[in-house]
C-alpha cells in the first residue's frame, strides 16, 4: 500500500516535495494497474479503436519525457525525439503498428528511467522555478506542467484498469 | 481552455490553494468529457460489466461527498449517508439498476453543490491542517484525501472519455 500522506519529502523544496509525493502515488497505482501482465495481454486489443495496454504504458513514459523536455531544458522536443516517441504520444494506428511484442519489464523499465530523470531535475530545482510560467510556453508553469503529467498517467490508468478487466 | 497553472489561490492558505487549483482543472476536464450528452447516452451501457456515463458522474459526486465527512467532519459516514450514496460509490450491479433516467443536469448540479460545499470548507482551513495526519485515520492526511477525490475522479474521466467515443 503506498503511502496516504501528501508532504513535503525530503530532498526536494516543500512544494516540489508535494508534487513528488503525488507524482509517486500516481505511478505506483499505474504499475499496480499491470502487475504480472503477459506479453499477450500487453498487446491485447480490445476493439479497433482501442490501445493495448502496453502502448498506454508507454504512452504514460513518452509524455513524462516532452515534459522533461519543455520544463527543464525550455525548447521543444528535437526532430529525433519527436520521430522516437511519435508512435507513444500519438497512440492510434501508429501505436498500433509498432508498440508491440514486449514483455512487461520493456515498459516499467522505461517508465522507471524516466522518473529517476525526473526526480533527479526536481530536486536541482525550487518552488519559485515551479510556480513561474514557462519561458517557451508561458501560458503554463512547470506546476501545472507536472500536474498534468500525472493527470494524464491517471485517467489511461482508469482504461487501464477497465481494459484488463475485460481481459480473457 | 482551463488556466494552465497550479498556483496558489486568493481565498486560501498558500498549499490549499494549490490543491484547489488541481481540484479545479479536474472537474473542468470533466465537464468537458461531458458537456452535451443526451439522457440515453448517460445511461448508456457499453457492455454487461461497465457503468454508465452517468453513474461514474453520479459516484465522482459521492466519493467527494465521503471526503467531505471524513475530513471536514472526522468521522465515517452516516448510515442514512451510507445508503443515500451506495448506489454511486459500489457502482456495479446496484449503480446500473438505481442511476438511470437522469439528464446531464441532474449530474452536473449535484458536482457543482458538493464542490461549492467542499471549497467553502477548505476556504476556513489551512496548510497545518491539510497535512495533518486525520485524527479518525491518521494513516492518511487531508491532503491525500483531496488528492485522492481528483484522483478518482480523473481515473473515471478517462474512463468517460473511452465510453463516449464508442457511443453510437
Amino acid at each position: 500500500m503506498p503511502t496516504r500522506h501528501i508532504l513535503p519529502l525530503p530532498g526536494y523544496t516543500q512544494t516540489i516535495g508535494r508534487l513528488v509525493a503525488m507524482l509517486t502515488y500516481a505511478r505506483q497505482t499505474t504499475l499496480a494497474a499491470v502487475n504480472g501482465l503477459a506479453r499477450e495481454q500487453l498487446d491485447h486489443l480490445h476493439d479497433s479503436r482501442s490501445n493495448t495496454i502496453g502502448a498506454l504504458l508507454a504512452h504514460v513514459a513518452a509524455v513524462e519525457r516532452v515534459y522533461q523536455v519543455i520544463t527543464f531544458e525550455e525548447r521543444e522536443p528535437s526532430t529525433a525525439e519527436t520521430a522516437a516517441w511519435s508512435a507513444a504520444l500519438t497512440l492510434a494506428d501508429e501505436g498500433r503498428r509498432e508498440i508491440q511484442g514486449h514483455e512487461l519489464a520493456f515498459y516499467t523499465d522505461e517508465l522507471l528511467r524516466t522518473r529517476e530523470a525526473t526526480l533527479a531535475a526536481l530536486a536541482q530545482r525550487d518552488d519559485t522555478w515551479l510556480e513561474a510560467p514557462l519561458r517557451m510556453s508561458p501560458e503554463l508553469n512547470a506546476h501545472w506542467a507536472w500536474f498534468h503529467v500525472f493527470e494524464d498517467e491517471i485517467s489511461h490508468r482508469g482504461q487501464i484498469r477497465w481494459l484488463r478487466g475485460r481481459l480473457r
